[in-house]
């Protein structure tokens, strides 16, 4: 592991900020096809961006050029994840400014946040009104962000030790033999291939559903990056069963550690089958559609197909945090929609796109309790608490635990303060949650048909702030606030 | 510590269950001098339900002699403990029922139950309408209540080492010189006296202020147990200032630690003023009732006074857990009764009369998120968690962390529960933290001015046992419920 004592290297941290941001810069220019083929009249102001992300990102790596190469420490990496995160959102809020098509710099900032930090949560009334090659940037930021999170939780958080994901990770590779390879390079280009499989085939088969390659390719980013910005106001409600079976499909697969995803494609199925996360956050999709079918079924007297469909879409797409939604959950009997609500305190696997406390956390509350009763019956006894056949730690036990309390507090913090910008409880609760666990849609007026529009200025940059916490584990954002993280 | 290995001891727990039944079987006597001085036609359904409850204790008794005495072990506490709560607001339910002024055995046990809990959640609609035999009754529970608590959480559940009570009740009494004495009797004894000394000062205090002596002793009862059942309708909102104040300072009393109050009665006030939990408590309640009343004043012009005293009641009244009300706080700006809400997270001290998560828990909280961050910079580090200058155990903080989460799980099931039982989102919040938290009212449509008569049969003895749970610091209950429990 490396050092933490070293000083730290801004001249490192400045090339690859630079390098990521000429890298974001390029992609601007993918949307131009859009806007070209649909003459959507939103060409100049995305190719402004594009300009300006570019030389902007060749100018912070001229800033950090230095003639010594020195590796990156612990410390570094800190800075460099969060601060990545916040120059995308920066750079990547021009196209929406630029083309007039969200005219305030601070709405702009949220939509790119939500969108890199794949959350999925959106300021605007009418995205139909938007033009298409803003619209493609919208669900592009979608993709680029989940391509970010996949490198950072299989190869650099479990480095850094962050609420458990060096257990988590590492378990979904098993013995020595079939672990990821272990240098960040071959192993991002492992998982992006897995990453662009999914899209190409979600594409594919949305394209033979009837979608146009434009909304194919908007809702193939969006949902295997558990996202969930869609281009139609309705999300996707408009569209033919077999679609949303498809997305349903695919944002479960954007839900697993690709970690797993990569052993089933090497041909270990079996193996990959066997993750105790997995079955945990199964099983737990399961019972979930399963009961709030039923209730569908008998208190409202839906026809059957249509309330396994719903109910299994909504629980899948808030459980993986996607937030597509293809229906209003809040018109549902509320025991439902707040059974809804519980779920958004899940998220998926560890090692997925999605976001959330993530399914193995959630898991280890009940292990963990379970032998702190065993341990309450004998007290001189050793309880392990066990994790796919192992022993976990109990150092690791002990962060996992202390990862839980934190955002159990943030969340209630998050709460707190947008009581006090005026939000009603629910309201407030949703849009806390809704954006620390990288989600989009919550509950009260910020629920599936409405949108945080009605936000005020200040609480839509708190939230910005939620989004990143939540997506970055907490603790990479968070210590970058404590004094003594700057003064050593 | 005794050991969990040996079998039940089933004898000594009748004898032991048999006792306390009888003792409270006597204690319903003292109600019918207020029967029959106010002549208030409930004297013969009193009198028959403390021959019902004494014969029984006396029964039970029998049932559990034998000639061969052993000493109870750890596994026989969690069973005495329990049941004898359960037992007690099941007598303790008679005289509302035998005297027909709630002729719902449910509804009966609930208002039992939440008596001897210190909680104070009524199903009562009309208090003032009940005679003053069963007022008086209703009273002593949550006096009988409170003193069963200091007790048991400064003998005994430290030695079962449950949720971290072996640290925060070990602490209050710092070195060995002035530990309390350790065996359980004279402990016992110690704290009795403080608390009668308490209650007696404070029935006095009530009595210069104007209230008939019923009344003084109701509220008395009432406030060092940090209860909060009042035979008024409108609780303290009728009352002057001065005894608002007078209840004010003694609802902070009874949420202070009963082995503080010694160590202060015995000339040690310096030492007693040391301890972290009381100063974080303290701290606690002055920042909470400074920001109320500030809000209060500015936003809804209130008078200084009038909004001092009120948010000063309120915060205190919450943050104790006694639930006394001087005005509704649900019709103050939503941000303000959302404080409140939060409040009702934290409980008074640890061996105090007061329930909830407790000011220590809440501060290890801050504590241990502290220590995670340093740890995260220092992964080799050795990074204690400090109390009262002494540093916690690794396996304390662990399940202090433990107790924390299940806490939390348990407040969100039982919110699951209650809204599944058909309630709205915030009031199956207030009706989960009201009972869990031993508070008495909460938000929504269990608020201060509201009571729990609406929830449905099912709901009440769920409720019921969250009271239990939460006043037990949810081990001792839960425990009972492994099947490892009974098997070994």
């Amino acid at each position: 592991m490396p050092s933490m004592s070293r000083k730290l290297n801004y001249k490192l941290i400045l090339r690859f900020l630079g390098n990521v941001v000429f890298i974001v810069g390029l992609f601007m220019l993918l949307p131009l096809l859009f806007s070209w083929y649909y003459g959507s009249g939103d060409l100049r102001g995305i190719l402004l961006s594009a300009v300006v992300t570019i030389v902007s990102g060749g100018v912070i790596w001229l800033l950090g050029w230095s003639p010594r190469k020195r590796q990156a420490g612990k410390r570094d990496a800190y800075v460099i994840v969060t601060f990545t995160w916040v120059a995308i959102a920066f750079f990547g809020a021009l196209p929406f400014v630029f083309t007039g098509a969200i005219p305030s710099y601070g709405d702009a900032f949220f939509e790119a946040m939500s969108g890199f930090t794949t959350t999925g949560a959106s300021i605007l009334d009418d995205i139909e009104s938007l033009p298409q090659g803003v619209l493609f940037w919208r669900s592009l930021t979608h993709w680029l962000g989940g391509m970010g999170i996949i490198v950072l939780s299989l190869a650099i958080l479990p480095l850094l030790g962050i609420g458990g994901m060096q257990l988590f990770t590492a378990e979904a590779s098993a013995s020595a033999s079939d672990k990821l390879h272990p240098r960040v390079a071959v192993t991002a280009k492992r998982l992006y291939g897995v990453y662009l499989l999914l899209t190409l085939v979600l594409s594919l088969l949305l394209l033979l559903g009837g979608m146009t390659v434009f909304d194919a390719l908007c809702h193939a980013f969006a949902t295997v990056s558990t996202g969930g910005f869609s281009p139609n106001n309705d999300s996707i409600a408009g569209y033919s069963a077999y679609i949303q079976y498809v997305i349903t499909v695919f944002m479960i697969l954007g839900g697993i550690n690709f970690a797993l995803h990569y052993m089933t494609l090497t041909g270990k199925f079996q193996k990959a089958l066997k993750n105790e996360e997995l079955r945990y956050f199964l099983k737990l999709l399961i019972i979930s559609a399963t009961a709030i079918s039923l209730l569908l079924i008998i208190r409202t007297g839906m026809n059957g197909e249509e309330a396994f469909r719903h109910a299994l879409f909504q629980t899948v797409s808030i459980a993986t945090t996607t937030g597509f939604v293809t229906t209003d959950y809040l018109a549902w009997p509320s025991y439902i929609w707040i059974i809804l609500f519980f779920l958004m305190f899940t998220g998926g696997a560890t090692g997925s796109t999605s976001g959330g406390l993530k399914a193995a956390r959630q898991l280890m509350v009940f292990k963990i309790s379970a032998a702190e009763f065993r341990k309450q019956l004998h007290p001189r006894a050793v309880v392990p608490v066990r994790l796919n056949g192992k022993g976990v730690p109990g150092d690791i036990v002990h962060n996992i635990m202390a990862f839980l309390l934190i955002y159990v507090l943030i969340f209630a913090t998050g709460t707190l303060v947008m009581v006090l910008m005026g939000l009603d409880l629910e309201t407030a609760m949703g849009s806390s949650i809704g954006t620390l666990g990288n989600i989009g849609p919550g509950i009260g007026a910020v629920g599936p048909v409405d949108n945080y529009a009605l936000i005020p200025a200040p609480g839509k940059w708190f939230l910005s702030f939620l989004m990143l916490l939540g997506r970055l584990e907490l603790f990479t954002v968070l210590i970058l606030f404590s004094s003594r993280f700057w003064k050593e």
